[in-house]
């Protein structure tokens, strides 16, 4: 913490009302307390920054909301329930136009997601606006979910729809997907909401753990994340990939052909949990699913083997996939 | 995480080595899991940014040491024994040549400290590098020491030599230190150092647990954060400016006129502890001082009231101080 005239009172302004947590000392002190309650703490980050996580024209609440939802995601899909989170600023300026809306935004999702804000560091920088945060969830202990643990004959589950926050992020930069769009503001709107702010699936958290063998979000694109769950469970999987979830954005604009399968399976930003469910369990899981009001689709099987999981169209043929995974660098 | 070709063997080649606690996973899921032993997990954040926290042709190693030991050091001050930190690293690109100096210096740390490696984001940014670190700790259950519950009669007390960071800094940015120490290579060497590598004050976490009645870490520069310190604990203090531990550089440059006091004591990157301590346990205090090779020096009292701490010359007159921290801002 730098600046104790600007730093502190912009602290005190924006974020000491999301300190609701008796841990955060009212952000009063140098470090917080988390206090175990019996259970393992699980721990995760992830950083977003300007122009290559969000753009530099998405609203500020948008910012704080993907921020903190990007990390929610994770916990939910390692199956630990949000306990709090700590944030790291970086900011060109203390520049109250957009700090109001982003510790808005950020207090609304703390909230909603029992997720309070226990502490954090306010730095400048001359370079782009950079959010890092580190969020923790419970467990009861050696409970969490893994990537490893997926065995052949399990169900390749999916939650929500696929691609559309890829397909919101190529509609923001005005592409294929903008063209296609021109005419139908509400189609562009929801995909631009789907890439903007992602769906944390906390309320799944209880189901994974009880019924997931593996279990991962989504953030870099199914076919490449899924590659990831494999290769650490040592398996493989094949995809039936007509009976990937999609919106009715995003299956109209492939039944178009204004869009390609591989922008849809291998784009990034969906922050949907992707899970190997048992047979045994599937149902349980699918109805858990349903009383969260939560799609949870069944979109292939695990296989025994090391190759990467296969992608079938509806004539069982194996569909190329040039890519599986968004890249940023 | 979001390349999962440059990113992920980032990760394997020069991270995966730091990963030593079972809970980290060997970097390889997408959380870790901290497992609270009945304790409190005592939770910090700092972030450094080049061009404002340490310089561009700083050297790596020392740019990661100094990214986690800004953590450790409010650790010890908070009386927590370190348990394991989470890396957010911002990177223009994943330049072997920065990166393998990096994590060998992060390594040796967290090996030193005792502090592992549990999880990470690499991010790409066009911007400056940025490390953000959040650092865990371990205290009994409700014994985290605060900023707040000095006491007047507790004794004002600080770690080490107080000013040689800021020192540090005006010599590599080529002021008047550098002037004045133009001939003096082993003095340059030294206080350059100073505020490159912090010294967190690990050794001292227990005993500041068993005997501070308020403590901190110094970021911002002795005065504005003994000024915290007060107001937190709704006390004022005297400080005998004379009796400021300083280094046998910072002396010289002082008595020669090269520098300010105010240079010394509201300049920042200290990282030693402030801490106030009853007059009844201050003799074991600096005894576990002297015990782990760390001076501590009684520089004045707490007394009643709400005034900024005043700081008195060898003649008991108040130095009037035109700021109390450095501001990044």
């Amino acid at each position: 913490m730098n600046n104790p005239s600007a730093e502190d009172s912009l602290i005190a302004k924006y974020f000491r009302p999301l300190a609701t947590d008796p841990g955060a000392f009212g952000l009063s002190d140098d470090a917080a307390v988390l206090q175990a309650l019996g259970e393992d703490i699980v721990v995760t980050t992830d950083a977003i920054v300007e122009g290559v996580h969000f753009l530099s024209d998405d609203p500020p609440d948008s910012v704080a909301r993907k921020a903190l939802r990007v990390n929610l995601s994770d916990l939910a899909a390692k199956g630990a329930v949000p306990a709090g989170f700590v944030l790291t600023l970086a900011l060109r300026a203390a520049d109250d136009a957009w700090l109001k809306p982003f510790a808005q935004g950020l207090g609304e999702d703390a909230a909603q997601f029992g997720c309070p804000l226990l502490g954090g560091d306010t730095v400048s920088t001359p370079g782009p606006l950079m959010i890092s945060i580190t969020a923790f969830g419970r467990v009861p202990a050696g409970s969490m979910v893994h990537r490893h643990g997926a065995k052949p004959g399990d169900r390749v589950v999916v939650t929500g729809t696929i691609g559309d926050a890829a397909l919101g992020l190529e509609l923001l930069k005005g592409g294929a997907v903008a063209t296609a769009l021109a005419d139908d503001a509400a189609a562009r709107k929801a995909l631009a909401g789907r890439y903007r702010i992602p769906q944390p699936r906390t309320a799944l958290a209880t189901a994974v753990r009880d019924h997931a063998s593996a279990a991962m979000d989504m953030s870099d694109g199914l076919a490449g994340d899924l590659a990831k769950l494999c290769a650490a469970s040592s398996v493989s999987a094949v995809i039936d990939a007509p009976g990937i979830p999609l919106s009715a954005v995003a299956a109209s604009l492939l039944a178009r052909g204004a869009v390609g399968i591989e922008a849809i399976v291998s784009g990034g930003d969906d922050y949907e949990i992707l899970c190997t469910v048992p047979e045994a369990g599937f149902e349980a899981f699918a109805r858990a699913a349903g009383d969260a009001g939560i799609a949870a689709t069944s979109i292939g099987l695990v296989i025994a083997g090391a190759s990467v999981p296969r992608f079938l169209d509806t004539k069982g043929e194996e569909i190329a996939l040039k890519r599986l995974s968004y890249s940023h660098f």
